[in-house]
């Protein structure tokens, strides 16, 4: 399989156009752990048309650092004519309840004025969804044609057909599990360990411009040695020098691996609130699915060869539980090297099984 | 293949005995870089009796945080009866130069009486194996009948081959590679910045007890998690909660691993230099070679089927550069499920390899 570089280069979007998100004010939520949240917010964005009988609605969900604008990070599943269909389909993008991109998250302001900070209590993948689907309500949309996500993602997904089987008829799943793995919370641990042993972290009560910015930037460098594979970041740099011809024998970059690795970890930190990434990655490691005798949708899922981080063998155990379930199921393993992010990158495997799952 | 959890206890052994420890004073070094140090101190221990012809010395090379204890770290494969048995040969475990457990690096005291700090010279793979011939010189010892190491110690064995052909018979090479990756010099320059951004680490300049722990113990968490393999993290941790039969919905330790993870990287800060393991990494990804046309030993090679973090691929690269260069020797995979660790653990399949290539 040959790899294409310039693949990579398009693996991360930059933020949503303010202007094309909206907000929800939903009023109070009560949390799985039953805790109150006074007022959530819900940012989402949507694309094409919601149809007369209200029947085509594809709600995609996304991953850790994602946000609503979903056809900016998938944007090669979702657009006019793409698997994702937007001529066709009503597609809603949402940011999840307790991230940092205009949905209610620890980077909020509580009544009293200040941030929530560490105040903000845990939240599950199950409040994710119960807050999708008060966006839903307020859409007017009673039953999803299907739900979309990869990894993080794909996990509210499957929350979706066990927690609301009547309101979905279709569910994508790609790289994705249902219940992380010992190795998978470790790799979410550390990066906790990152921002919080950094002494800016300061207990979570940090000034927005004042953050754990090293702590943050290495739990980012940390998912992105996580997100590739041997392979792919071979393919993408070899043992390549940066800007020089030979060593400078010191601790700045030598190789073009490290500086990519530190440039990632930077930018994170001007987009990314480092408490939302301790809740978010909690809620991950929480989720446990064991059945899906609750759910009636029909699932499709994709896994790739050279994922790591969410191994096949993941998305072939949910599709077992699907059929045990005695649900339509298809499970795909696609043979790319990109490693888990392949779930953005691959457009065609993965696209055509989408389009035809949903036509 | 069932993994027996309790193997994983004893995959870290504490410090070597201080008074089994001898110190070597060689005088001036000059390093690879040609940056000269005043004095070098060499930390080694001997275990078994040299031959009056000096014809059964094996050198054992250690990995990142090793030491030269090596009869600890490597106990399964080196005592009297043991693969490298010390009835029968000389064993000489060294630590490296650059190192933190008795031999100079970066935290030695420097002719001001101050610490090197920062002020130590990148160091090689090369000079720790120059380092090492010191020593041998001041034992008397010409010729090795073999040396041996795993991960960072295979690549001064594989060095020793090609600096010093006339100086060594026989080579066994674990878990280890001619040539750092991109995806593990990644590895390491994220273990790095996770020490350069901890604020304490005052660009190197930090009191012994008053270091970048933070950003340290999260390098070791970061170590750990690539040390072993997905299967052998399910099966040593699995999702068990630490000491409680539910959730606590909180960031303190709700799983097994991260109770592991965090005890494993607290537990380096207590023995463990951050500067060295600065230059001990960089060491490591600079260290590179093409071809083994400078060697004459013979070699033996084991990789490990679960190690991702040295995959297999590397160790038969290096086994195809010995054929090339009309070397004997052969290259094993093991098929054990511990992950890099396995170089460690694994005395029944490597050891007899081991025991048979001495023989």
């Amino acid at each position: 399989m040959q790899i294409d570089p310039a693949l990579f280069e398009e693996n991360e979007r930059t933020a949503p156009l303010a202007e094309c998100r909206q907000i929800l004010a939903t009023g109070p939520f009560q949390c799985e752990t039953g805790a109150v949240l006074e007022q959530v917010d819900i940012a989402y964005e949507t694309w094409g048309e919601l149809s007369s009988t209200r029947d085509n609605a594809i709600l995609v969900c996304h991953a850790l650092t994602g946000d609503a604008h979903a056809i900016g990070w998938w944007e090669r599943l979702i657009g006019p004519g793409k698997p994702i269909d937007t001529d066709q389909f009503f597609v809603i993008g949402v940011n999840v309840l307790g991230g940092c991109q205009g949905s209610t998250g620890p980077s909020s302001l509580a009544s009293d004025g200040r941030r929530y900070n560490l105040r903000f209590p845990i939240i599950t993948i199950g409040d994710m969804v119960e807050a999708q689907a008060r966006l839903l309500d307020h859409l007017g949309i009673d039953r999803l044609y299907a739900a979309a996500g990869g990894s993080m993602g794909g996990m509210q997904v499957l929350e979706w057909t066990c927690r609301f089987p009547n309101r979905i008829q279709k569910a994508f799943i790609t790289a994705s599990c249902a219940a992380h793995s010992a190795m998978q919370i470790g790799f979410n641990e550390t990066a906790r360990q990152s921002i919080m042993q950094d002494p800016r972290w300061h207990g979570g009560d940090y000034e927005p411009d004042q953050g754990p910015v090293g702590g943050l930037s290495v739990a980012r460098m940390l998912g992105h040695l996580s997100f590739l594979s041997d392979s792919a970041f071979t393919a993408k740099f070899g043992r390549r020098l940066q800007g020089k011809d030979q060593f400078s024998y010191g601790f700045e970059t030598e190789f073009q691996v490290e500086s990519y690795l530190r440039y990632q970890g930077d930018k994170f930190t001007k987009r990314f609130d480092a408490n939302s990434l301790l809740y978010v990655t909690k809620a991950i490691d929480y989720y446990e699915r064991a059945s899906l005798a609750a759910a009636q949708a029909e699932f499709l899922f994709t896994s790739f060869t050279s994922d790591w981080l969410y191994p096949t063998y993941q998305s072939e155990a949910m599709h077992q539980m699907a059929l045990e379930a005695g649900l339509q199921s298809q499970h795909h393993i696609i043979d790319l090297p990109y490693g888990h992010d392949a779930f953005l990158l691959d457009a065609v495997h993965q696209g055509r099984l989408v389009q035809d799952f949903l036509s």
